[in-house]
């Protein structure tokens, strides 16, 4: 290995590097600077040596509370809408972005992350001067102005396919963890999401249908155990967030009219008939209760329009109040419960 | 609680319901009978007394090698199309279907257990002659010439609200395990879900859209850990099969031209640049190989079509063996990793 970096020697001119950033506008922070992610160190012997940063952001308080999101440059629209989503709705919260700059999800996620006001932080394989790809020359404008273009590669230093892998275990190791929100089977999100683990940090998926191949490297880390189901970024700060402070709201399904009912009123609720109208005495059987009560939760149903008065007796009333959570087909009349 | 049982007495008449049973073409078994599916027992105390059956399949032969598909009745056509393509997989793998008679993911996966010719079972909130909705007229007769209708009620007997769920509990009892494909956080299938798991039955949950509240309920299991997530057949049987007979395929990337390469030729041409031509010097510096190493690779390299001679040396060819899945926007020339 050591013979290769022999061979590149000659080439290596330190001092143009520094001027040519210099005049670039780029900075080179090594270990020890204030800007320095400290972070870094748990990547050990295959820490960076030095970084390239060109932007306004300040890369140490930028990465002190991020998430990387990761995720195939092919993305269906269905994963571009969730990387957005999740860049604002984190950047929002006070989260910052740690990406690459490609196209799909990359993109999406830093387009999001600047939308909702956060520094967003692209971690490049080439020189921060080399726009690549070139089409993403304004969004990088953008970051630059807002958060920060970060490199290991010196001015000038073209992407070549082994340099995305090495540099994806910058994005994980810089951030508190890794989302996937879209993944082929064989993608190279999933090389950041193995970055993760191996570094301790959070590693979570986002779900999507089943019949998407672009989900299905999601779906294989979550049904190994290798990453967290994660459907919004609420539940992506609880992981990486502070034990306790940052704990994502419970997820409730509305609370339905009949729930405020006491316990025999909607027993005797649940007994009556749907259609033919029938007695008090035969509901309050069906129900397990005794006539009486019965009869004055007959009342107190009547009142609130659950129930109505027919010729034979007492039934449902089909306009009663609502049950069912949206999406029900309108003027169901079944009693069952919701996915029954 | 005995005093409801006691006012019920009053109206049970035994003789009329076997002599009506009879007459519908329906069978009871208690426990005891050969059909009389023995893994009821592990509900213990809350074990039904007896069943009815119509149907021509045998309910214990049926049921040991089955899945009970849950899920809701307004489901969305994502989830209606998983319910059919699981209940036909598993049918036609040897695996029977439980499930009820509702609308939605129920009707789904039986017509699918049809398609699949498997005998597939419908645990009913009514009497087996009570077809339950209305609209499943056709469902049922299907299902009893090829499966089997269940009911704890004696004929005659209309659902009412709590009888779903007190019938949950036998499709949990019946099943190795239960599959939840499409439920909103507050569902019946949920409920299902919670008795299978309380009977140390498998739970599985089917990801799909987070933008879905009907799959909401899916992801809430998956995230919690209370449902392994399952994305195909396969991994289902996986789950409820024999250990180590059973397993699911394992998911693989396509294999591409270039993972047979070997080592240094594939450094080479990871080394090789997009665009402008360089020399081979140059590129055994960026590849870290011998400059005789990189004149015999390109000459491989370029009759396998990946390079290309050009003015000022060699480059990769832009029409040069696919490299990528599925996906990818038709003439790129990055050396990006898949979802890098």
């Amino acid at each position: 290995m050591f013979s290769s970096w022999a061979a590149r020697l000659e080439t290596a001119d330190p001092t143009w590097d520094l001027a040519e950033g210099e005049r670039r506008g780029a900075r080179l922070v090594i270990p020890g600077d204030s800007e320095w992610p400290t972070q870094l160190n748990d990547l050990e012997d295959r820490a960076p040596y030095a970084l390239w940063l060109h932007g306004e952001a300040n890369l140490r308080f930028s990465c002190l509370r991020s998430v990387a999101i990761v995720g195939s440059r092919a993305a269906t629209p269905y994963g571009a809408h969730l990387a957005a989503e999740f860049g604002a709705g984190l950047g929002e919260r006070g989260w910052s972005i740690v990406s690459g700059g490609a196209y799909g999800i990359d993109g999406a996620a830093h387009r999001g992350a600047l939308d909702g006001g956060a520094p967003t932080v692209v971690v490049l394989a080439c020189g921060t001067d080399v726009a690549y790809p070139s089409a993403h020359h304004d969004l990088f404008a953008a970051v630059r102005a807002q958060g920060l273009l970060v490199s290991e590669c010196p001015m000038g230093v073209r992407p070549v396919r082994p340099r995305f892998l090495i540099r994806n275990r910058l994005i994980a190791a810089l951030s508190r963890g890794s989302l996937v929100i879209e993944a082929a089977v064989r993608s190279g999100a999933l090389n950041t999401a193995g970055h993760a683990a191996s570094l301790n940090r959070v590693v979570a998926a986002v779900p999507g249908p089943v019949t998407s191949e672009m989900s299905a490297g999601c779906h294989r880390l979550i049904r190994q155990g290798s990453a967290v189901c994660v459907t919004t970024p609420e539940e992506m700060i609880e992981l990486v967030g502070v034990m306790g402070d940052d704990l994502a709201p419970e997820l409730r399904g509305p609370v339905l009219p009949r729930d405020r009912l006491d316990p025999e009123t909607r027993r005797v609720l649940e007994a009556m008939p749907v259609r033919a109208g029938v007695g008090p005495a035969v509901i309050a059987t069906a129900a397990g209760v005794d006539l009486e009560t019965v009869l004055s939760c007959l009342g107190g149903l009547a009142a609130a329009g659950y129930v109505e008065r027919v010729a034979k007796g007492w039934r449902l009333r089909p306009d009663r109040p609502p049950r069912q959570v949206a999406g029900k087909p309108a003027g169901g009349v079944t009693e069952e419960p919701a996915g029954g």
